[in-house]
């Protein structure tokens, strides 16, 4: 049976690829965006499940918006206005898939910083949006850039990651993140901001979330992978609630809703008065982990490399002379350490420079030493 | 923001609506589709409720196809070909909208009979399907009327739920089945098979699947909704593994995978001794009900009208003389039953049969007995 259209657009994902060589028990995995299993907060989690076998009603189908006091409890968590409201998505994967289901036709305009996240362009690719890029700085996008491509191109859509960008790390500055939401207004184009490591912030205070600057012009993605388990499968999208109702149309159709036990969990493990305990360590852990990183990088990387400090998240971005990048990877790979190349991180892969993702959350200190022991070796081979 | 053109073609859901309406108490709701909150197995669930705890690895990031210990007990327990594989699914709702993703081009064919799941008919149109039906006799879709449609339209698939299908309850025969089939094979039509009701069966021998005689030609959705609880969302979709592989990949743009702790719960409830038990209970309590509601049917419905009998599943088909099936339902909720009038279970509704299906599984037998009578009375005012 052939194929739809949409689905030959999207590439198999490099990622995915790497990450099954990357399961080598000889190779140190910098590729992938796992949070350590080791931070899940199961002790915290534990009453709940066990609350779960008295809990019927959350064996029973739910409602498709999310379950009730799930959705009471981060309604005022969220602080949100009488004229907004809150779903559940099954990851907020599910609620980027949602938004361009329910908004993009096939041709129209989504802007995106390049380099961008992997899973947004494989949806927005999946509805045949013709994605647009506008290159990033240390504070965020280009403001030129985006303003010149907000008049030519009228998207429909802004799609970023304001608060430590995958794959770069970047965190745009609070200027940035004002003139942005002034340029969707002034222009009417949606900001999509997506905020899967807002609460991985080690070093500085929290900014405003972008949205915050034009909260009737957005529509905002949390996950709840990042801060309980990615397991659950469980985020969730915010906006004013126009913009909330198609987006649940659809997942009627999608999945009718998210699991209704994990929701009562979720919301008994945001409850627990040891949460931001949990919090504290993770952020704790990850900073110990990205210092480790960051100083072995910067001691032992080639003079025309360039590691990019971050605050937050879970990536070191390495900058690197023109190469090839994929080559470069197989060659870490085969010195065992994987990596994920630039190109796949841009829509037009052949636009990329050359750059390196690292991640630093799920791996000890004494390996992520080794990994970069084994990239700079492999680095100095080929650049 | 406008919407999107796909979402458009969609009708907001008569369903969602009439069971809002259903929630006041005073009236007995025949109107949805769910399973009886009493017979989830909650006790055969709760020992890997607890284990769960001690199961990080069910926290993590799973793979896209399912996880891997309940893939493996799966492919024996369907006892799939070498060529074939399963793949787990948010709710087997996923899995149709997934099917529709991956395979249509909108315009492309998609067969279904008249009347039809709402759910299908949704996640099609998502895609701009150009949806054709057939009609249903009391064994299955009109053999004729399909081979002709096979011919004229040249179809992609033909989706239909043989086993108490929803609304109609109707069980396709065998001699349909082998039919069915070889007119697919035929005519290179791949036959989408959704299986949610058939293991609530209470009088007779399991028929095979109509993908037994087309295994290469045919796509089967299980659902764990009626068997286990549908508040788990899951569901399995098999075929062989070039018909899964697309699917796989919408999927990782869709939610990444299904909740990974929601799926060790369901390993554990279907490898728990008393799990057969609990099925015959459920089998006998849901026969009970629908006898109670089917004998006073035929005691108390207007000659004109007919009660069909069903062999299982959720759902009685109570065809009516010619009448606006809406303004009925409507009457009947103001006199304290909820019901789903026909045209909502047709692609064209005009061209609907007045009809309504009544569900016996949530309701008591002194509520579907009092139930019953507020119909007749109902249809005695307006028929």
């Amino acid at each position: 049976m052939e194929i739809s259209d949409s689905l030959k657009r999207i590439p198999s994902s490099y990622i995915r690829e790497i990450l099954a060589a990357a399961s080598d028990k000889n190779v140190i995995s910098l590729a992938g965006g796992l949070p350590d299993e080791k931070t899940f907060p199961i002790d915290l989690m534990t009453p709940t499940l066990a609350e779960l076998s008295c809990m019927p009603n959350v064996f029973q189908y739910g409602a498709t918006a999310g379950y009730g006091p799930l959705i009471d409890y981060l309604t005022t968590r969220f602080q949100l206005p009488e004229s907004h409201s809150v779903m559940i998505t099954t990851g907020s994967q599910q609620g980027l898939d949602l938004i361009a289901r329910a908004y993009i036709n096939p041709g129209d305009v989504v802007v995106m910083e390049a380099p961008s996240y992997l899973g947004a362009m494989q949806v927005f690719g999946l509805v045949q949006a013709n994605i647009v890029t506008v290159s990033q700085n240390e504070s965020g996008p280009d403001l030129d850039e985006l303003e010149q491509c907000f008049k030519t191109h009228s998207p429909k859509m802004f799609y970023a990651v304001p608060d430590f960008h995958n794959p770069t790390g970047v965190c745009w500055s609070l200027a940035t993140r004002q003139h942005v939401a002034a340029l969707c207004i002034e222009y009417k184009v949606a900001f999509i901001e997506d905020a899967p490591y807002r609460e991985l912030r080690f070093t500085g205070e929290a900014l405003p979330f972008v949205s915050d600057f034009c909260p009737n012009d957005s529509i905002l993605l949390r996950s709840f992978s990042k801060i309980a388990s990615p397991g659950l499968r469980l985020g969730a999208v915010s906006g004013k609630s126009e913009f909330i109702a198609p987006l649940i149309k659809v997942k009627q159709g999608a999945d009718l809703h998210s699991s209704v036990p994990m929701q009562a969990l979720l919301l008994g493990l945001l409850q627990h008065e040891d949460f931001p305990l949990h919090m504290e360590n993770i952020r704790s852990l990850y900073q110990t982990r990205y210092q480790v990183l960051f100083s072995a990088l910067e001691k032992q990387l080639p003079e025309n490399c360039t590691a990019h400090a971050v605050d937050g998240g879970m990536f070191v971005w390495v900058e690197l002379p023109p190469c090839d990048t994929f080559a470069l990877a197989k060659t870490l790979l085969a010195n065992g350490v994987a990596v994920v190349p630039s190109p796949v991180f841009y829509p037009q892969p052949d636009q990329a420079r050359a750059a390196l993702r690292l991640n630093f959350t799920n791996a000890t200190e004494e390996a992520l030493e080794e990994a970069v022991s084994r990239l700079a070796q492999g680095l100095n081979q080929v650049i």
